[in-house]
């Protein structure tokens, strides 16, 4: 359904759309080397979790391309540098690590550096289908939670522009459309960067899903009046135990959705989960630039001088998560039986 | 101790601070009718609770003054719709039409229309005093509340431009640095118009204060983290119950303050009282102008044609209110009796 396609590899180089133009200008942007694709990743002209993991892979195959090596110790000699610099960029979403592990672990296992060229191209596409058949069928399990006529609170974009195509949490919205339940949306602006208000606003315009555009103060608010009847968000990890980090602020709405016994659903494809941390406590949470939060597009909001505090990130303890929706199922506590059980298959 | 006041009357005009201006430039502007006053608390150059009865009642002396009548009658007929025009500005802040209320009863007392209008500026300045004594009150009788050393989140501005001169909540945080106390801020920016990161940063930057700046979204962030020893707001109307309708964001900051195990204060003058609601419930919300959710001081931050909800006050349920601090004491669980017999007094 959505026709929103924000990393697309162009045969040499990588076309994404770049977000932080959005919503005023849709703009495509050619990434010919994998220095670009760090830059693009840290300045989140491409973002999301699952994103991540698609562009971290085609960034090392980009790389891989290039790499002038007659055998594969010398290749790797190169190709590692590239890795180690595309992991450095972002330390909370744990797709990007696992697309890079996949990657490492292709070139390891070839001999003929043109062959392992060709292999590490393949892996990134794949890990890119992969992707796009998980949003896709998370979203069609998701979408059977939510009542005919459902207004979701959703915060930050996990849709098309945050995945390969199709959207995790938005995902759910646009499968539930599909299913012909007219869900309508509320979408927070998320401050500090505004990807609600952009990214999330500006994906559902263009299917006509109704939205109403809210600051991320008004949540409360409008779960109080009963306005609202689930919460479905993204995730960047998931802990063996259920704990979720994603965009700072989701851990409010988690807490607001119980008080007001309404569902908080987490959607999320099985490559967000990362079952080698006991608990959400251990998962880094980015500190961001400052000037993110004492400007605004640019623009100082605060006076000169100001201590800011700019987390990326929150965690939300899995007691108030109804359930994590992934492409293999959704699942509920306890999620650390549950989890474990799904990844060991 | 702080040196701000927000509100001046100088002989014929009113001199204010226009608050949306700040933090880039300190500009007074002289509004030398009530038209100029209306527009001027329309477009919030002034506004918080307290100080919205101040310029209610400058406004009601200021009309008066031109007011040419033989009689009280005649002057009761030009007078009448200045405070009706005054009135329609804003709605919630009970303290506005308390101000106006006691203006009209003034007017309605005297019979010398050169009287009545020396009496109607008596009252307005009286008034102004009684808020600037009441904020120092219940500033120190707050203060006690508050642990050495202990980190005040506070949401939007309830300082010194919110009021006469100290400020409510803020008034707290300047009495406890008075008391030796140390105590630290975290501001939330308050989204949408920014009056934390505008305005409370930086009243709390002059007197040197250690702020830190967060988005609305981070609160629940670092109350979590155990970082934040008491939240402390204004209030815009609070109820019979003890119910608090205060900025849009306030009700959430109190669940996640109890769920967290963090006191909740609010601090407020007795003028924000409004004993004749039963609860919060029957408060009226203010739903402001779409584009300053949509806009960012003219720059469009969501596609166009975004439908926009822009409530400007939350109701916070009594439950979730540790106290009431206001000049006349410190009011905790059942409010509703106690709020009554000091009304009664």
């Amino acid at each position: 359904m959505s026709s929103i396609h924000p990393i697309q590899w162009a045969d040499g180089s990588i076309r994404i759309i770049d977000q932080t133009r959005l919503p005023e200008d849709l703009v495509y942007i050619e990434l010919k080397s994998h220095q670009e694709v760090v830059r693009a990743i840290r300045d989140m002209q491409v973002r999301g979790a699952p994103a991540l993991g698609i562009i971290a892979a085609l960034g090392v195959a980009l790389g891989a391309q290039k790499i002038e090596a007659a055998d594969q110790e010398g290749f790797l000699e190169v190709l590692t540098p590239i890795i180690r610099d595309i992991a450095s960029t972002r330390p909370t979403a744990v797709n990007l690590f696992r697309a890079l592990d996949r990657m490492e672990a292709v070139a390891r296992k070839g001999r003929d550096v043109p062959r392992i060229k060709k292999a590490l191209l393949a892996e990134a596409r794949l890990i890119e289908r992969e992707d796009a058949e998980a949003n896709r069928r998370l979203g069609g399990l998701g979408a059977e939670l939510i009542p005919t006529g459902a207004t979701i609170l959703t915060h930050c974009n996990a849709g098309a522009l945050a995945t390969g195509s199709y959207g995790t949490a938005l995902g759910v919205v646009r499968a539930a459309r599909e299913q012909g339940k007219d869900p309508r949306v509320f979408a927070t602006e998320t401050r500090p960067l505004l990807q609600g208000s952009r990214l999330t606003v500006w994906e559902l315009l263009q299917e006509s899903i109704p939205t109403t555009l809210i600051t991320d103060s008004m949540a409360g608010h409008f779960l109080k009046q009963g306005r609202i009847d689930a919460v479905v968000v993204g995730a960047d990890r998931i802990a063996a135990n259920g704990d979720v980090a994603n965009k700072i602020g989701t851990y409010t709405l988690a807490v607001l959705a119980m008080e007001n016994g309404v569902p908080f659903y987490v959607a999320a494809p099985v490559s967000s989960i990362d079952i080698s941390l006991g608990t959400g406590d251990e998962i880094p949470i980015e500190e961001r630039d400052p000037s993110e939060v004492s400007h605004f597009r640019g623009v100082p909001v605060a006076p000169q001088g100001t201590n800011v505090a700019n987390p990326a990130f929150d965690v939300t303890p899995h007691r108030y998560v109804t359930a994590i929706i992934t492409e293999k199922g959704v699942f509920q506590e306890p999620f650390e039986m549950r989890l474990k059980k799904l990844l060991k298959n």
